[in-house]
């Protein structure tokens, strides 16, 4: 499997002075993924974990609901290709439904997820160039993936569920990346009550989690957070 | 003109308790672009300068080369569609040739405009949800726009060039986001010899600066930089 990072050789210019060393960059990887031989997209992202990528975004769109619906996933990481098979025809399924789950999480819970999930973020930390996103439970983080965009880290996140059978229902997910409306429908269709980003929302994102049942908090970083909505699952 | 933000009641929580207030979110819109009666584009973007969000996406698209080719332009905010009326047929111009320019810049001069850069994003410091980007020389910006994509910015700012005769060519772009191999094409199609990131590169972005002779600095904050690519414009 290609790796996520690449070093280069750079100029480090401060008020000082200039100096030769080297720099850690985020490789970029063009992926196009396939349904029953029908190409469905193509993504600009990181070459690890393309079939969560794949499985995850499918199930984002509504064109597979679970790993039972797949017969076969061939992943070809020199060609940019994921081609994904399943055992019968596709009926997309869309209709998004209010997210019902009872779950509730406290402040300090939130801030200690926000802090493992920080510890993670290696790339990151290596590169600054890329997106992190986590499912978990009011105590831990299950499932984390990183990409260069903020969408395919999620999708990522999804696909490894779906293909382990980790289930999301009832649980959180926390992202780095802004929150637009397309990123709270992602998470809505997943069934997860609690989205969580260190980043801001948009106006859609806020109206969607409001309408969708979703808990939604932004900029939660320092020991600090915004809740936009659906407050009630955070523990006074 | 719609307004990029809009005023949400929120609950602010930090360790010591939770309080009432409100925040101020990044408004989402949703824009169609047209050439000729033809869709060519479905963007998520910020509700401001939508004219110049649809010639520079026209223009990085190699779709229109300059204003001489536009016949007529109906932004309709409400709808959510530009459309744009060329005055003969398209013939899309394509293949990128290298960036020719002998402009140098001293490190002092980077800082400065950064500096500037950073004070002029005004919806940034109130939602912390945009992006932007601005064209300038060696001394001052000349153009700036803000948008909640990071593409989007930069299509705005050559949409605002082309649309009011300013050039581009010899000149300088700065960016708020990631330098992706998409970004920095966009940059060279304009000819702009210098792009200047607060961000960071991927691989592909540094690859395609040095072969096309851009130079490329990234994490341009705190008075520090890196060069990562044709060094030689930055003066010693």
């Amino acid at each position: 499997m290609p790796d996520n990072v690449e070093q280069f050789p750079i100029w480090r210019i401060t008020e000082t002075g200039r100096e030769n060393t080297t720099d850690v960059v985020v490789r970029e990887f063009t992926v196009t993924i396939t349904l029953n031989n029908q190409e469905v997209a193509t993504r600009l992202c990181s070459p690890r974990n393309l079939d969560y990528l794949a499985v995850g975004f499918l199930a984002s769109e509504g064109l597979i609901e679970g790993k039972d619906d797949i017969k076969k996933i061939d992943v070809d990481s020199s060609g940019g290709t994921v081609r994904v098979t399943t055992k019968r025809d596709i009926q997309p399924a869309r209709g998004q439904v209010k997210v019902d789950s009872d779950i509730e999480i406290s402040p300090p819970q939130v801030f200690a997820l926000i802090d493992d999930f920080v510890q993670r973020s290696e790339v990151f930390k290596a590169t600054g160039g890329v997106h992190s996103a986590a499912l978990g439970n009011a105590k831990n983080i299950l499932v984390f993936n990183e990409d260069i965009g903020r969408h395919n880290a999620i999708d990522k996140v999804f696909g490894e569920c779906l293909l382990n059978n980790i289930p999301t229902a009832g649980r959180l997910l926390i992202t780095s990346g802004r929150v637009s409306s397309e990123i709270l429908l992602k998470v809505a269709s997943r069934n997860v009550p609690l989205l969580i980003s260190k980043a801001a929302p948009t106006d859609l994102g806020v109206r969607l989690a409001q309408d969708l049942g979703v808990t939604l908090i932004g900029f939660a970083r320092d020991r600090k957070m915004n809740l936009y909505a659906n407050e009630w699952r955070i523990k006074r």
